[in-house]
């Protein structure tokens, strides 16, 4: 937001550059904000009559009990506070699983480093509360690099395959000469390099992915745990979208036909689950960030097709200006790489070309500006190639990327 | 992995590259599993001796309920189970919220989109079950988009402001001239684009706010909820960091003083204190990442040193190779980038130097390669610098990032 305001004096590109993060930032807010409202309303309207139902027969469930063993009203709700204060130490009607035997604890901890947070076990002393505060922090940070390390694995990996079937279709359609060598260096240089799969794409394999691993886990729950098929499936989006309700949760019993089996099969589900709808989740919002440029572009600016126009002939000026070596590269390059992704662009879906001619410009004029305060301020040319490279916002808005835009220690961390 | 397997036969470079984060991965993978082992002994030791006192004080009160009234274990047992599945649909022996209302189910899909998942409220009925599952699809894929933006918006504003300290000191030491220009343009893009905050700096700022928002939010639960306060901080960090237990839930009873303020309130604090340690725990993985690449230079591949020699002088004569105008930029370009945020390493902690530079000339000796075949498979030499900047990496392993990276339409997104 602030930096929103103080961008005013800045060039109209710049300011519109600015203003386009916030406006997208506000615009997601507005569109959860609706999402949330009609989702309350919907769930409002299903479950509402099974709630007014379940309470009808708990009360004549009361009323009969209290009834037949003649016990006051009060001397029941208290001896069943006692029980709700016994479930929260995990002592249910039929025994359980030991809660903090090493295994269960070992779920435990699972459950808190994956953020799922079942709540089927929970600290009760003071010292594993605040313990968990501190082991929980590290955990889940670990855990999050975890997941965005298995999804950058993942989408090499998807690359990489789908790099090859394209190879295939190429020689097929005879466009690659019969003697190309796959499986050598060039290959495989070019498979995890050249050509880049589609977002839908890979959107379309994960979700098959975490389709055939609901129905396989479901499966296995149904036959062991007893449950209803659909309860499984139920069971398996919450846990692996780490949303973890815990009003179902498996591997909970005393005792289980093959046990160990079923727990590493539970916990291997789990993981493969938890990384698999992680991903999905994050290439969806990479879709739902593409519908939100759209908005953006419907309630676009007008004054950048006129703006850009000015400072990308601006930017092909200084692109091939004589100078330092480093100022004419630096300079250059960020602008010709913008406008070969952005005939890139154009050749893969040709949307965003004026926002982008215009960042690529923006870019330029910008270089230039920063070139003249770095040279004031840290009196080092070399500075500029940082400054160009860190406005091109080109690493886009995730998570490590934002550090590795806008943080000292991660561009030298790899 | 199969990337890794398939690469055996590229340069070295490309090789041990790949094989490096791989090599991360799996490094991470073994750290985490030693974590969850030691957390899980810890707890175990921590809560077992209060597991065992919580059993034997309800066998006593199950006693001397049922020999007061005499009820029969399996009679009463029987009743529990239906008390237990009444909890199921919400009911409390001491009146809660309904937990069906707007407003309820409003307070359910905000703990369903961001992961939290209490259980305080489950859907009960197949259809709100089935509806659950493509509702939460979307809309943690939205929240997980609006949290990217959030950080980057919130490092955005804190670089602004450390950038604007870090040029008072400047004044002060005399580096900058008087009449230098607060708030006009040049300083604007170089208050955003020039100097980098620390990461450590970063995440010392965004832990103090998470702790003074923790105690805030805590002070406002212990008065209204009457918690005490250690609780009461276990609470907003079980609920800010999404794991949500659902043994302590805030805003559950049937009525409060001061209601619908007590409500906002709730929400603000919620909203906010997810967002921060959402970003909190992205800057803490940052840091995990460092503390890994360390470890990994550690055991740190010794072939680089010599091999990094020949293709970086292979490199640099690569760089100043008179060519088409793309193929010059673009292979030289990433290189000086790579050399210039070498330097920039240095210069700051000197960290990762032969790794980086292996990876700068990994990349020159990739660009050819990979012309090579791009022009052998696709026939024109610009995606030659879609590969080199593809190649590089140096967006790191942000979720989204990866996509910027990998998939085409990311790239033009915007």
């Amino acid at each position: 937001m602030m930096s929103g305001r103080r961008a005013q004096g800045c060039c109209c590109c710049c300011w519109s550059h600015l203003n386009e993060d916030n406006g997208r930032f506000l615009l997601l807010a507005a569109l959860i904000a609706v999402y949330l409202t009609a989702g309350a309303s919907v769930f409002s309207a299903l479950e509402r009559p099974s709630e007014a139902e379940a309470q009808r027969r708990w009360n004549r469930t009361l009323q009969n009990f209290s009834q037949t063993f003649n016990i006051s009203a009060p001397e029941l709700r208290d001896f069943l506070r006692r029980y709700e204060a016994a479930m929260a130490a995990g002592i249910r009607a039929d025994a359980l699983r030991p809660r903090w035997d090493f295994t269960g604890a070992f779920y435990f901890v699972g459950t808190v480093v994956s953020t799922i947070g079942f709540g089927m076990t929970t600290p009760v002393t003071v010292a594993g509360k605040v313990f968990l505060i501190i082991y929980g922090l590290f955990g889940c940070a670990g855990t999050i690099l975890f997941f965005n390390l298995f999804l950058e694995r993942i989408i090499s990996l998807l690359a990489f395959i789908m790099k090859a079937c394209h190879e295939r279709q190429l020689r097929r359609s005879g466009l690659l000469p019969p003697n190309f060598r796959r499986g050598s260096a060039i290959s495989e240089v070019g498979s995890l390099a050249g050509w880049k799969p589609s977002v839908y794409h890979v959107m379309l394999i994960l979700g098959i992915f975490a389709i055939t691993l609901s129905c396989c886990a479901s499966a296995m729950y149904t036959a062991v745990e007893g449950w209803n098929y659909i309860d499984s499936l139920y069971y398996c989006f919450v846990t692996f979208s780490t949303i973890g309700f815990g009003d179902l949760v498996s591997s909970q019993n005393a005792a289980y036909q093959s046990q160990g089996l079923y727990r590493f099969g539970n916990f291997m589900f789990i993981l493969m689950g938890v990384c698999c709808i992680y991903s999905l989740f994050n290439v969806i919002s990479i879709v739902i960030k593409q519908v939100l440029n759209w908005l953006l572009r419907k309630f676009g600016c007008r004054c950048c097709s006129k703006c850009h126009k000015s400072s990308a002939r601006l930017g092909r000026r200084n692109a091939i200006t004589p100078g330092s070596r480093f100022r004419r590269h630096n300079i250059s390059v960020e602008t010709d790489g913008q406008y070969d992704s952005d005939t890139e662009g154009r050749r893969l879906s040709g949307e965003m070309i004026s926002m982008k001619e215009l960042t690529a410009s923006n870019k330029v004029s910008l270089a230039i500006l920063q070139k003249q305060l770095s040279e004031t301020a840290n009196g080092h040319p070399r500075n500029v190639s940082m400054n160009t490279r860190q406005n091109g916002f080109s690493a886009g808005v995730g998570a490590l990327a934002i550090m590795n835009n806008r943080l000292a220690e991660t561009s030298d961390s790899r």
